[in-house]
C-alpha cells in the first residue's frame, strides 16, 4: 500500500545543498584537539554565546524547575497541564519578553500568544490558518531554505519569490513586490500573503522603518496577509535598532491589523532551540481562535513552559541577558568580519542575526550558479567549512554564502578564519580547473531523485522551482563528450506530489529518473515521444483538455547559446491555462530546435546546443 | 482577506458534547471545600494516581534535570539539541519502556521511534504519511472523539466508522470490517487503512488475541495500513493482559509488516500529558524516513527528553511504577464500579483505561440519541457530573456514557457516586418530562454554527457525519407546536471546508445558519428553492455537471413515521456520482413528500410529518 503523496514527495527540502553541507559536517566534524582537520560547522544558526548566564540563573533559582527538590511540589499540576492556551504565567512572560525585546515601545496581549512546536511549527500553523492548498505567499529572496518545508510541505501552499538584488543591499522594494504580485495574478495564482523575515535570515540586516511602512502599505492595498518572522528580534547587536511591524502598523492610517501576524521563537534570541518554543502572535481574532486549536499539534512541554515562565519573569535577568547577548554578538561579528577583510573578503553590512552574508563573487570561476556550486564544493571539501550557498536561499545572484559565527567558541572562529585566508590566497592565484568540478558533481546530487522545492545548482533561475507546488527538475550535464545521445522514452506513469504528471525518461546519467511523467487519464500513452509531432500532440491535448482549466504548465529549458557561448534559459512559467481557449506557451521548444523526427538525437549530435536542465511542471492549482 | 478553509471549518471537533461538557465543568468546577456543589470533572482521561512515585524519584535524582545545580552542566548541550531523531538516550529509554509495558515479549528498535507532539501530533503525523486528502481510514465505533481533529482536520482525510454493538461487548468483528470496507469501496472511497485503539478508549477493554489476528489478517488481505493506538498499553489493571499488535504480527504468516504502525504516548501510562510525548513506531521504512522529517513540527522539548531518558532508564523505578500503577487503578476501578452496582448501574466489563463505559439505557426516557442527550443534560445540569455521552464517541446505540475515574482522589469519587445514586433513585420513579429537555436544548448548541464532524445528538445515525470530510448537519426540533412553518430560502454562497456547497437557510430556530449552501460556479443561483421543480433542477444539474465525476452527495433526512409514530431516517450516503451517467439517489425527498409548489409549507402544516434533521453533503473527493 502506497504512502501519501506528501510522504513521498521532496518538499521537506532536505535535498538542498543547505542540508548537504550539514551532512558533510556530520561525517567529519571538527574538534579542536581530536579532529583538527574536520569540517567546521558554519551552516547552523545557533547562538551559543550566553549559556553561562542562563546556567548561573538556574543555580540561583532551583524552584523554577519542577524536577528539583525545591520545585517538585508543582510537578503534579504542571505535568498534567495540557491546555492549549498555555500556562497563563508562560504567556504573560512571553508577551512581556517580546515587548522588552522591542524596546518596550509596544505591548503584546498574552491572549493573542499562540504556542507551537518551534518556529517550524509556528510557520506551518500560520499557513494552515491563512492559505489553502494551491494558494501562494510571496517571499523576498534570499530567504530561509527550510521555509519550503515549514510553509509548503504539508499545507501544499506555494511560495513565490520576490527578487531582491545586491545593488541596493537586497532591500525589498515596492516595485519588486508589485512585479511578483502582478505576475502571480497574471498566472491566476491566488496570493494570500507576503512573508518577510526581519531581522533577515540570511542577510543579517534589520528592515528600516520606511521599507516596513511600504510593505504594510502594500499588503493593505492588496488586502493580503503579512507574516513577519521576527525570530531574531533580540539578536540585533548594533545600530540601527530593530523596528517591528507591531510598531509600524500603528503608525499607518486605516491599517487592517487583522492582516498582520508575527512569528516568534526563543530558539535564537535565548539560544534554546531544543526547547521548541514557537509563537504565533496574530492581530486577527479568527487566527487566534483557530490557531489556538491547532496548537494541540505542537504544544510546548509544560515542564519547559513552567521553567521559562519563571526565568523570563525575572526582569533583572532578562535585561542583563539581552544587553550582554548583544555585546557578545557584536564582538563576535567584529572578530569574524575583520578577519575576512584582511583577505579582501567582504560581507553585506549587517547588524543582526547569527551569520554574515559573505560575498565571494570574485572567487567564482564563472559568474553563474554552477560557478557558485563549484566554489561551494571546494569550500566544503578542501577548506572544510560548512557554509551555505546563496542558491539554497533562492538568491538571485551567484556568489553569496551564508556563514554562521555564533555556534562556536573564539578559537574555532580563528581556525575558520585561518582556513579562509589560506584558501583565498591560493585561489586568487589559480587558473580555472573545470575537472575538479566534474569530479565533485555528485556530492549534492547522489541522493537526489526528484529535485522539487530545492534549487537546481545548475539553473540560472534558482528559485523558479520554489514558486511551484510540484516540480520535476533534472539536471542534464553537458553531453559534448558523450558518444551516444541520450535516449528519451515514455516511462511508467507515476503519481507524485499533488497530481499525476507526464513522464519521459532516459537521461543517461540518471536512467531511473523520469524526466517527464504523464497523466494517463487525460493523455494517450505512447511508447516514445522523441519528435516534434508527439510534442505537438501533447500540446494539443493540453490545449483541449477541459480539466486544464485549473492547471498550469511550466517548461523550463537551459541551453548554451552557440553565438555568445553563454548559458541561457527560457521558461514558460507564465503559461497557465485558465481557459481551454488560451494558447499554451511553448516557446522554449523552438529554441532547442526540435524540428524533425530525429530532433532529440540531433540535439545532442549537433554538439553546439546542449540541453542542460529540463523542468516540466504540471500541477493542479485548485483545491 | 479570508482565512483558510481549514481555519474556518469545524473539524477541530470542539462543538461536540464531549467538549461542551468540559465547558460546563470549567464554568463551575467542583472543589471539596470551596465549591461542593460544583461540576465534577469525569470527562477527562487523566491518570493522577501515581504522581507521588515520580516526585519521590525526582527528589532522589536531581541530576536528571538540566535545571538543577547538579544537572546544569548538561544545560548547554541539551538546550541546543534539536535533532529530529531525538536524543539517542531518550529513544533507547522509550523503546525499552515500550517493551517492558508489553511484558518484555517484544523488542522495539530505537531507530523506528519517531517523536511528535503528544498522541495528537502522532495521530496527525501518521495520517500525513499514509493518506492523501479525501482518502479514508476505517475506525471501529465507539472511538475517541478527538480523532476527527487529530486524523482529519488538517490532513483532510476522512473516517469511516465500523459499527460495533453491545450484543458482543462492542468487539470488532470481521463482518463489520468487511461491511464498512465494502460500503466504502462501493462508494468509490479510497480506503487507506484501519485505526484501532487497544486498549480501547472509551470501552476500557483490551483486545483478545483472536480479534487482533483477525484484524491483522483483514488488513493484509485488503493491503491497507493498520494504525494501532496503544497509548493505554500500561494502563491495564486486571486480566486478561494486554496483547499488542507487535506480538501478533509475528505470529501471522506472510504478514506485511510495513502496513503496521503503532501510536504511543506517555500521557496516559505515566500520567504526563503536559510533557507532550507522542510516539509513532512504524515497521515501514518509508514512514520512518518521511515521518522523521515531519517530527520537526512537534519535537518533544529536549529538556523533557533528557529528564525522561534518565527516569525511564531506571529499570527498578519503572518496574515498581508499572506494578503500583496497575494496583491503584484496579482499586479505583473496583471502588467506582461497585458503587454503581449498588444502584443497579452496570458498566461494560473492563480491565484497562482510565474510564468506564456506563450503561444508562434503562434511564432513557426514549431509546434514541435524543433521549441520550436529554439524560446527559440532566447529568451535567442537575447531577453536576461531566460525563461524556456515547454519541460523542460515535456509538451506534444510545444510552452509553464514558465516565473517567482516575483524575480525582478517593473522596471526590465518593461524592460522585453519592450524586449518581441519589439521581438514579429519583429518576427511576419519575414520569417523562419533555419540557425540561426543550428548555435545555441550547446548552450544547448555543455556540454551534456548523455541526460538521460532530455527532448530531438528534440523529439516529450519529456517525454518518464522521464519515465525511465536509458536512453540514442541522437539527430541526419538532415543529408540531409552531404556528408558522419555517421558511427556507437560498442564502448567500459561502465557501466552507474543502469546497463550496449548496445553501438554503431558514430554520426558524437558527436563522443565521445555512442548511444548504451552494456552489455558484456550477449551479444557477436562484432566490428561492421551495418547491419540487427547483429540487428537480438541482438534481438535474447535479446529474449533468461533469465536475461531479469526483464528488459525492449525501442527503440525510430524519422524520416521524405517521403509522408507527417512530422516528425513522433515510440517507443517500451511498449516492456517489462517479460518472455523469449514474442516477443520483434522492429517495429521501420522496418520503418527505415534496410534491407541489407549497410542499415545504405543507410539510409542516400537515402536522403528521416532521422534518427533524437535514444533512447535505457536497464534497470533493479528489486531490
Amino acid at each position: 500500500m502506497a504512502l501519501s503523496k506528501i510522504a513521498t514527495n521532496d518538499k521537506h527540502g532536505e535535498n538542498s545543498p543547505y542540508f548537504d553541507g550539514w551532512k558533510a559536517y556530520d561525517s567529519n566534524p571538527f574538534h579542536p584537539t581530536k579532529n583538527t582537520q574536520g569540517v567546521i560547522q558554519m551552516g547552523l544558526a545557533e547562538n551559543q554565546l550566553c549559556f553561562d548566564l542562563i546556567e548561573e540563573w538556574i543555580r540561583n533559582n532551583p524552584k523554577a524547575s519542577i524536577c528539583t527538590a525545591e520545585g517538585v511540589n508543582w510537578f503534579k499540576y504542571i505535568a498534567n497541564f495540557q491546555d492549549y492556551h498555555g500556562l497563563p504565567e508562560f504567556r504573560n512572560a512571553v508577551a512581556n519578553f517580546m515587548s522588552k525585546v522591542r524596546g518596550g515601545r509596544v505591548r503584546f496581549d498574552p491572549d493573542r500568544i499562540l504556542m507551537s512546536g518551534g518556529a517550524t511549527g509556528a510557520n506551518e500553523l500560520i499557513m494552515f490558518c491563512l492559505a489553502d492548498a494551491g494558494d501562494a505567499f510571496l517571499v523576498p529572496s534570499p530567504y530561509y531554505p527550510a521555509f519550503v518545508r515549514d510553509l509548503c510541505w504539508r499545507t501544499r501552499v506555494q511560495l513565490i519569490p520576490v527578487e531582491c538584488h545586491s545593488v541596493n543591499n537586497f532591500m525589498i522594494t515596492r516595485e519588486a513586490l508589485e512585479e511578483a504580485y502582478k505576475k502571480a495574478k497574471d498566472d491566476n495564482i491566488n496570493v494570500k500573503g507576503l512573508i518577510i523575515t526581519n531581522p533577515s535570515n540570511p542577510l543579517g540586516t534589520t528592515m528600516d522603518r520606511e521599507t516596513l511602512r511600504s510593505i504594510v502599505g502594500f499588503i493593505n492595498e492588496k488586502n493580503i496577509h503579512l507574516v513577519c518572522d521576527e525570530i531574531y528580534a533580540a539578536t540585533v547587536f548594533s545600530a540601527p535598532c530593530f523596528v517591528s511591524v507591531s510598531e509600524v502598523m500603528h503608525e499607518i492610517e486605516h491599517c487592517k491589523s487583522d492582516l498582520i501576524h508575527i512569528i516568534y521563537s526563543l530558539s535564537k534570541d535565548l539560544g534554546l532551540p531544543g526547547f521548541r518554543v514557537g509563537i504565533v502572535y496574530s492581530y486577527n481574532d479568527g487566527v487566534v481562535n483557530s490557531g489556538r486549536k491547532m496548537s494541540s499539534f505542537g504544544l510546548v512541554s509544560s515542564q519547559t513552559q513552567h521553567f521559562l515562565a519563571a526565568m523570563l519573569s525575572d526582569e533583572n535577568f532578562v535585561e542583563r541577558f539581552l544587553a550582554e547577548s548583544s555585546r557578545r554578538l557584536a564582538a563576535r561579528h567584529s572578530q569574524f568580519t575583520k578577519g575576512l577583510e584582511k583577505v579582501n573578503v567582504t560581507c553585506l553590512p549587517s547588524n543582526a542575526g547569527l551569520f554574515c552574508w559573505m560575498n565571494l563573487r570574485n572567487l567564482l570561476k564563472e559568474k553563474t550558479f554552477e560557478g557558485e556550486m563549484m566554489l561551494w564544493r571546494l569550500i566544503i571539501n578542501e577548506v572544510k567549512l560548512n557554509v551555505s550557498p546563496g542558491s539554497a536561499f533562492g538568491c538571485s545572484e551567484p556568489g553569496w554564502y551564508r556563514v554562521c559565527f555564533a555556534n562556536m567558541d573564539d578559537e574555532t572562529v580563528d581556525v575558520a578564519l585561518k582556513r579562509i585566508r589560506a584558501f583565498v590566497g591560493k585561489e586568487t592565484a589559480k587558473p580555472v580547473e573545470l575537472k575538479r568540478w566534474k569530479s565533485n558533481l555528485r556530492l549534492s546530487f547522489s541522493s537526489r531523485r526528484f529535485d522539487e522545492n530545492v534549487m537546481s545548482p545548475h539553473s540560472p533561475m534558482p528559485h523558479s522551482p520554489l514558486t511551484t507546488l510540484l516540480i520535476f527538475s533534472h539536471s542534464f550535464p553537458t553531453y559534448s563528450n558523450q558518444k551516444s545521445p541520450p535516449k528519451l522514452e515514455i516511462c511508467e506513469t507515476q503519481t507524485h506530489g499533488v497530481s499525476p504528471v507526464i513522464g519521459l525518461k532516459g537521461c543517461p546519467l540518471y536512467p531511473s529518473i523520469p524526466a517527464f511523467t504523464y497523466d494517463e487519464t487525460h493523455f494517450p500513452r505512447t511508447s516514445e515521444m522523441k519528435n516534434k509531432e508527439q510534442l505537438t500532440e501533447l500540446r494539443d491535448n493540453l490545449k483541449t483538455s477541459t480539466l486544464l482549466s485549473r492547471r498550469s504548465t511550466t517548461v523550463h529549458v537551459t541551453y548554451k547559446d552557440t553565438e555568445s557561448g553563454r548559458i541561457k534559459s527560457r521558461t514558460s512559467m507564465g503559461g497557465h491555462y485558465n481557459s481551454v481557449h488560451q494558447e499554451p506557451e511553448f516557446g522554449p521548444f523552438k529554441e532547442i530546435r526540435i524540428d524533425d523526427d530525429n530532433s532529440w538525437t540531433n540535439l545532442y549530435n549537433m554538439g553546439t546546443l546542449k540541453l542542460q536542465s529540463f523542468i516540466y511542471r504540471y500541477e493542479s492549482m485548485g483545491p
